[in-house]
């Protein structure tokens, strides 16, 4: 083929305040290197828009665009939830893939995404022995849970934890303001289904020249209600109240989400609270004391206003590598972040293969935690300090509002003649 | 008396990003007419502690300290939500009061706060002609609700409204992304029991160069099921999702509040949840879409990290014009927020009666929300818009998270013989 080899690169999974930065980092390094590759396609919607052959051209966007996606969170061009099943069981799909990449031209295939996306991207790279198909895959880590393997932090996690350990703080503050005569406990509910990552950050909210009473409830501890009332209860008698973070997946005695009560309305039909409100009325219930609660969802992840400047950095850098392991003829591997010193904090960019990676989860080590369950040790905020640092802030408009790209988007026309119905 | 007069200052009801801004004002300015003030005694958890003689020794704090609060979110000494009485009702703790201003030869009150607190604050200013004691009193205000008449906008608001409006922008990027196989709706919800000026602001994630379908759902109009789902059938047929921002005042049909809905847990104990679940299970039963929803809480009002300049500015200038005001030998008196011109803006600080202040609540007009009432008008973006202008950011530490001001707060000594039980 004398034609130049074209990129695929596709978002997954939950988005990030950061994601932007490592396609970024992807698109700006590939133009460097227009003698070597040619154009990169993004899928809109992540891999669906590769199985539909909606591919969006990136050289259409100017250069000014694709530096402003380093400063705005969410994915530019769309992300998807859709796991490809392995090649036996569902040839149809990577024949689809095979067919769309070879009529574009595609031999790169960048995706950007956390575990499940690593196990596709690693299918993906199976294609060129299975098939004959000349493909090489790189995986970009991208996920605020924080929990592949390798790398020593994934891009995205820096900034919701920034995000979580000042909204802790603030929200701190202003608790200890009222708690005189109103509310004496704060809680806030944060993401992390299985790992604890992020609730962790929320210890980061006192240190020693800010004592801030902050209990934590990580989804590696189980429940304890006795004991989680008593350091509360402890919290308000030192301090005259308590923070309380809270993850999403905590999960009491019985094995059970805490968040999952049984909720019903007045007219009987069942409601999907978060857990933050379950907390609530077990404090109301135990403590009597006034509270109030938040969640923060999406809040979290989409912050890019507050992101850490460490993360976008080791997100554009993640991207840039990928595309120079690309060009180095590598497959089936991943940039990971390698951690050389915590002080000063030193990091470089090192190659993880995918095998090691996908499907394979990151538990925060029971050594970051406290004895009592509640709290982190000085190990964990020794890790996690170096990720927060740093502020990247993105432009403001005349309204007082961040400035965040929207780009065209514009499709490559589709070559094949069938559809594909995903 | 040849003593130098002292002031009291005291922080009231629900704290703010800014209220430190103003305290910060007050002191400034203080210490900068030395010959005419003596020391700012600050009331420790509010009235509370002027009442309870718990006085705070503004004097044993630095300059670079005092200058630290106008960065600082919270209460610095304390807040409390405690009405005082009129006089006829609650003689004796009008006694009490000028006794320990007698006591710690108090002649200025200056009294930071929202509607109920400009209510205390103007009894206060009748203690001289109805008991002798002379006392000047100037209410300085302070409300994320914005719904004190007169003044054009209060301090605290502008940062909330920006807050509201930077992570509706930023959720709504997110979903954005999403909305193809997973989350189709978002909703936040926001503060604002009865004026639904924080919601609005909510609307300002959208403009000409970053559209997106906001629906509101204000206090000020009833909640109307049918209504609102056609809204956002609509917005996900334009758009692919909808962001909803929903005030915690929203009232049904029957004036109940929509987050009342009666719900029991498995054990058929009541749960007080937020609107925002209630939205939810509503988009889940009527259109069946993933949906994603967050509760901003406290978060909102002591995000400091992301204030309004103007605010910040308004909040200072207010402190310092009370001070202004107390040493022209005004009384009864709140310094206003007047506005000029909107484009450029244009503010002064201008002086309202108190009487005309307590106990009114300006509410949104009808002209700020469209027709179908789940958006903003052009008049009402012309308003918001140079409240939310400008960044102020606070200084970061080595963790990267914003360094807040935590003053000595030393007691002064107490002179009465007496305590008092509140």
């Amino acid at each position: 083929m004398s034609k130049k080899i074209n990129a695929f690169y596709a978002q997954s999974g939950g988005v990030t305040a950061v994601i932007n930065a490592s396609a970024s980092g992807v698109i700006e390094t590939a133009r460097a290197h227009r003698d070597q590759i040619g154009k990169v396609f993004a899928g809109r919607n992540g891999i669906i828009g590769a199985l539909t052959e909606d591919l969006i051209d990136t050289s259409r966007e100017s250069a000014s665009a694709i530096a402003a996606l380093r400063s705005t969170p969410s994915g530019a061009f769309g992300s998807c939830r859709y796991k490809l099943k392995s090649l036996e069981e569902n040839r149809i799909e990577y024949q689809r893939l095979i067919d769309v990449f070879k009529a574009h031209n595609i031999g790169y295939f960048f995706y950007n995404g956390g575990g499940d996306s690593a196990d596709t991207c690693l299918k993906v790279s199976q294609l060129s022995k299975k098939t004959g198909y000349p493909i090489q895959a790189i995986h970009i880590p991208k996920t605020v849970d924080n929990d592949l393997p390798i790398t020593d932090n994934c891009p995205g996690f820096g900034s919701v934890a920034k995000y979580i350990a000042v909204s802790t703080r603030e929200a701190s503050f202003d608790v200890a303001s009222m708690a005189k005569t109103s509310t004496k406990v704060f809680i806030l509910e944060v993401m992390g289904r299985h790992a604890g990552w992020i609730a962790a950050a929320g210890g980061m909210a006192s240190d020693e020249d800010t004592p801030i009473p902050v209990a934590i409830l990580f989804p590696e501890i189980k429940f304890d209600r006795k004991k989680f009332i008593k350091k509360v209860k402890d919290s308000i008698k030192k301090f005259g109240y308590c923070s309380v973070v809270v993850s999403e997946g905590v999960r009491s005695g019985n094995g059970r989400f805490l968040a999952d009560q049984g909720l019903k309305d007045a007219f009987g039909h069942a409601q999907l609270g978060g857990v933050a409100p379950v907390v609530a009325s077990i404090i109301r219930e135990d403590l009597g004391v006034k509270y109030h609660w938040a969640v923060a969802d999406y809040l979290q992840r989409a912050a890019r206003h507050i992101a850490s400047k460490t993360d976008v950095e080791q997100a554009y850098a993640t991207g840039v590598s990928a595309v120079q392991m690309a060009l180095a003829g590598k497959n089936a591997v991943m940039p990971a972040i390698i951690r050389s010193s915590d002080q000063p904090y030193r990091w470089k960019i090192g190659e993880a293969k995918l095998t090691r990676v996908a499907n394979r989860e990151k538990m925060m080590p029971r050594n970051f935690i406290t004895t009592d369950g509640f709290g982190i040790t000085e190990r964990c905020r020794r890790y996690l300090s170096p990720l927060m640092r740093g502020e990247d802030y993105p432009a403001y408009d005349k309204n007082g509002l961040p400035k965040y790209a929207r780009l065209k988007n514009i499709a490559v026309k589709k070559k094949l003649d069938e559809s594909f119905e995903i």
